[in-house]
């Protein structure tokens, strides 16, 4: 039987160096000369053992470099296994864990994990110059009487200027459509070792009655921008008074932040966002 | 004996419903009361799961939500034992695996895992408006004869500015300062199920002979930017072409990109950096 014999359902089938016949795991190829293995099928550990010893050595004879295995939770039992035949994480998400391997005797090259988390702060002015503000009640400011800008995380695969919109609509019931982004922080260690990139976004409200979220919010109101700026904790906050003040300029005699414009995509089929000044850009 | 009894090395111990003497693990508080434990010694899989299942019966009666265990991975083999015992993958590094496990009978509000890698490309010009550009012997652009700007991904835990004028050196061995960032761009699937988010980033040079590096770059040249743009590549991919417009009207107009400044930080006790339109704030 040879290395072209009949695929099973995740492997096909080898005869190893002293007769037995091991069954290869199935692996499709990733750009950069590597394999991956999307685990789905229930194996026994001795038996993912000897297939993952066996494709390995195919694998090097085939000049292959990285080797990722997605083990989903379920499989949970063959984790050791892996790292026990030299394998170690490269990232993890509630259903899974992706493992990975460097076959040739170099320093590998496996792109890192993923490092940020990427939040937003929502600044929504209606035309009487009311902002739109919200209290929390859990969380850093629970209890503080602090009056803020709507924020949030933004799922994975979401666009900021989609998960803006999001967070508005979920924390006020108001419907805004996305302007700009006017200013961005990268801060570090936010949760455990990973970093943050939090992009204060302006919108354009496109509804005025607020519905607050029961979960999240304590209160939520339209509140006079001025207002807004001389609360004692925004005027002492470095970080605050800074946004304050964009929001400020921006109203009173304009302030170019960064605008989406849809492009086609380097790496997937789907277009990106890229934004930048198109005020100034305009002038070309 | 009490659950206030003598704490060992990474446990104290207690009494199970058995009357037998149970290690609790040692755990420390987080900010949303939860806890997390960050094993470091070795203990059998069966002495684990005592310990696990007691600990947990001792937080819920504390009232504690979230519950983080920090397996590093010589421990590979409690990871099925915590799996079974509930608690799901939240992110993995080479070095760990973060598990996390949910006490009371609501939905979780634990945080979300990072879901950005970042990336910066850099924009270096000298005085006679020669931009600093490579070819690449690896990757989508090896043997495509493209000029393009220097590139690069950020490590943990590094600022844009500083990965920026990191990537510069280590590619060409030009010394440059950061200016601005000029625009980003959010794109998704990048690697598996994670999003980039790729900043082009505007630094001015301080020394001017290119020294190459060996592993990753083909060649490296000042190139004249009329040059640089008018690249067929360039004028005919979008993303490229925007760029290009961009750092045109840069050193044409005057074209205001985001430039760091440093704040405080909420969450830790480094400054973050905001990055924000500084030319139009200053007109405050």
């Amino acid at each position: 039987m040879s290395t072209s014999g009949c695929p099973l359902s995740t492997m096909e089938l080898l005869t190893s160096d002293n007769g037995d016949v091991v069954g290869l795991l199935t692996a499709s190829d990733d750009a950069y000369e590597g394999v991956i293995v999307d685990m789905k099928t229930h194996m026994d550990s001795a038996a993912f053992v000897s297939s993952l010893k066996a494709s390995i050595s195919h694998w090097r004879q085939q000049g292959k470099k990285g080797v990722w295995i997605k083990l989903p939770i379920e499989l949970v039992h063959l984790v050791q296994a892996a790292v026990e035949e030299g394998f170690w994480y490269h990232h993890a998400e509630p259903k899974y864990l992706m493992l990975v391997y460097w076959i040739p005797d170099t320093v590998h090259t496996l792109p890192i994990n993923a490092t940020h988390r990427v939040g937003i702060g929502a600044f929504v002015m209606n035309d009487k110059k009311e902002v739109l503000v919200v209290q929390e009640n859990s969380g850093p400011f629970q209890g503080t009487g602090i009056w803020k800008f709507p924020t949030g995380v933004i799922d994975e695969g979401e666009d900021i200027s989609a998960g803006a919109i999001r967070e508005v609509k979920e924390e006020t019931g108001i419907d805004a459509e996305f302007i700009e982004v006017l200013a961005f922080r990268q801060s570090h260690k936010s949760l455990f070792e990973k970093s943050d990139l939090f992009f204060v976004c302006m919108l354009r409200p496109l509804s005025f009655d607020i519905q607050k979220q029961e979960s999240e919010i304590e209160a939520a109101q339209w509140m006079p921008i001025e207002e807004y700026a001389v609360q004692p904790s925004v005027k002492k906050h470095e970080l605050l008074k800074y946004i304050a003040d964009i929001c400020l300029v921006k109203i009173e005699k304009g302030y170019a932040g960064f605008s989406p414009v849809s492009t086609k995509s380097f790496i997937s089929a789907h277009d990106s966002f890229l934004y930048l000044n198109k005020r100034d850009l305009s002038q070309h």
